[in-house]
């Protein structure tokens, strides 16, 4: 039976089901920094044990600061999270819509976030190969039009059973991005039908101009999710955070789970956002590196989606065996047929290291021809 | 406006209203035990930057495996948690009762996970004073069988709707055990009730023999929920877990958010859980700590509740005013006052160090004479 882990990144479990070491599996199915944790994070969070002995600030206050500093936001409208994975689960709790709109495919735990423990009735907008997968934003506003009733004002006091729309920008797993005056014009749209409009903006470092957290004082109905996993290389440690409107904040905080974000977390955010240097390193390498693997895609004929993020969506005929084979030997990609919306002939890679991206190419190569 | 923060131990939001530095804080409000993190953890987790850049295993295969092996029980029956808070949420959303029963005064996320989303009627099992708090079990029973309804047979498909009834064991902030005997009572009570019955054993490893955990694969309706953050000192990471009945464990992993576990706090439950000279020497120390603040206590004739936890429920005229002037002097202890069933003359400390529990005492003995 072929075994299908629901998200990319588990080397834990491959290594045990290849029989290898953590250490000789080279993993491109997460999309992580390949500069690796960053040395001023290293250093913040070694040789003080204070920081695991005492309990988390619930609040991370500090990291809030430096978070709202760092965006020219307030620290009020910001929440921490364990991952920006927790956020998505306490937008669903806490805001419990009756009905959601997402593309497909996108990222699967708004999926599941929604249809957890609520009667929630989830809508896809589908997108198609043939246009890159791009999201249309005037077809992704009539869907929410036609799919999404409108309800009266939802946001003074109960603030539930309304209506949500998820965008994943960067889209996962496609790497398509919508530029900010076409977020903009979604989240005026969703105001207007007072619909809640939640864009995760989880792989948006590498192009930061096309965030829209700055519109979110303007707008009761947007929420904007962040992640400090993937850009900072702390996925293990866990770090997001999301950007709410002041009217609906408190009853996010209400229905928050206390210390959900460790110490070493919050100390290594803290680090995190004071490396400009780590940043413009990962500027530099990481167009370079992408420019490598996309001319490596073309001489091997690889249909390939063009991205705005730190990986790829690539076709791949036979794409179940071709993965198979990578991973015996060490190389983990992830296999995108459990994303609603493909078949199984897509794969998800990420960008690492000229070395692995090289190995990378080589292997599929030789998978090719094989 | 008198602040009270909704649980002890926030020593960064503390230190930064006092306006001193975090290490200038002695903290009895978090009852952590004072030997401090395990130099076997700190060994375990330091030094190697892949614990922070790949995701955690959201399984925790491997620190399940341990704990099983540490206990005696099957591996899948356990869930790891970010602490055991994450658990007694995930408690409440998955098996969503209508009803629920807690001992008052008990920890609060019990109600709050209860109260939270879902339509559930919290109901107070009172403990009185003048039992040093003490449960009685055929009191509690009773009060099951009155205040939550039968209901049909629920564990097969659909778990929710039902009753459930909390116990803290020994109980927070009292630190009043049950006996094992006693709690088994409960156990099959609440079993013939058809009532989920929560056993929250965070602080009952200081006396492991009255641990209900291995009665869980005989009872349906039986859940234990540890805790490794107070024992093991690693409240900055969190980590605890829960043994479940195998009927419901798949209902529990389906409403579990991924990796909610970090991974340095799974390296450092491997670690702690193999370290047996820390726990024999906590096993010396902390009954020795508690005989020199009982004699303390009984040398000021303070009024104190008999303890099986490493904390001690006080009662003090003036509470407030008291806490306000140990605060000052850089002591923090926990203000007793939010906890349903306590009027505002009682605070919690935790047993610590000689030489930090000699200065609570001396403190407390200026504030008496003042």
């Amino acid at each position: 039976m072929k075994y299908l882990e629901p998200h990319g990144g588990n080397i834990y479990r491959t290594a045990e089901r290849l029989g290898i070491a953590e250490n000789n599996i080279i993993d491109f199915s997460a999309s992580i920094n390949p500069l690796g944790v960053p040395k001023s994070v290293e250093s913040a969070i070694k040789n003080d044990s204070r920081y695991l002995y005492n309990y988390p600030d619930p609040d991370a206050t500090q990291l809030r600061l430096q978070i709202a500093k760092y965006h020219n936001i307030k620290p009020e409208s910001i929440i921490c999270g364990n991952g920006s994975t927790e956020l998505i689960y306490l937008v669903a709790k806490a805001l419990r819509p009756k009905r959601t709109l997402m593309p497909a495919p996108t990222f699967s735990e708004y999926e599941r976030a929604c249809r957890m423990s609520y009667e929630v009735r989830v809508m896809s907008y589908k997108l198609k190969k043939e246009n890159n997968f791009d999201i249309n934003p005037d077809e992704f506003i009539s869907a929410i039009n036609r799919n999404l009733p409108p309800h009266p004002p939802l946001i003074k006091g109960g603030s539930r059973g309304g209506n949500m729309a998820f965008l994943c920008n960067p889209n996962n797993p496609t790497g398509r991005l919508l530029k900010k005056e076409d977020v903009l014009k979604i989240a005026n749209a969703a105001k207007r039908l007072k619909c809640y409009l939640i864009v995760d903006e989880a792989f948006i470092d590498f192009l930061p101009e096309h965030s829209v957290m700055k519109e979110v004082k303007n707008n009761p109905y947007l929420i904007v999710l962040r992640s400090m996993t993937k850009f900072y290389a702390l996925s293990g440690l866990r770090l997001g955070y999301g950007i709410f409107p002041l009217k609906i904040i408190r009853t996010l905080q209400e229905q928050k789970e206390p210390w959900t974000v460790n110490t070493l977390a919050q100390k290594a955010g803290l680090a995190a956002l004071n490396d400009a240097a780590y940043r413009n390193k990962t500027f530099k390498l990481i167009p370079k590196e992408k420019k490598f693997m996309e001319e490596g895609f073309k001489k091997l004929r690889i249909d390939y989606i063009p991205s705005s993020a730190n990986y790829y969506l690539i076709r791949l005929d036979n794409a179940g065996r071709k993965i198979t084979s990578l991973r015996k030997k060490g190389i983990l990609v992830r296999d995108c047929s459990n994303f609603e919306g493909l078949d199984g002939s897509y794969i998800r890679v990420a960008v690492k290291s000229r070395k692995d991206n090289a190995r990378l190419l080589k292997e599929i190569s030789q998978c090719l021809k094989a």
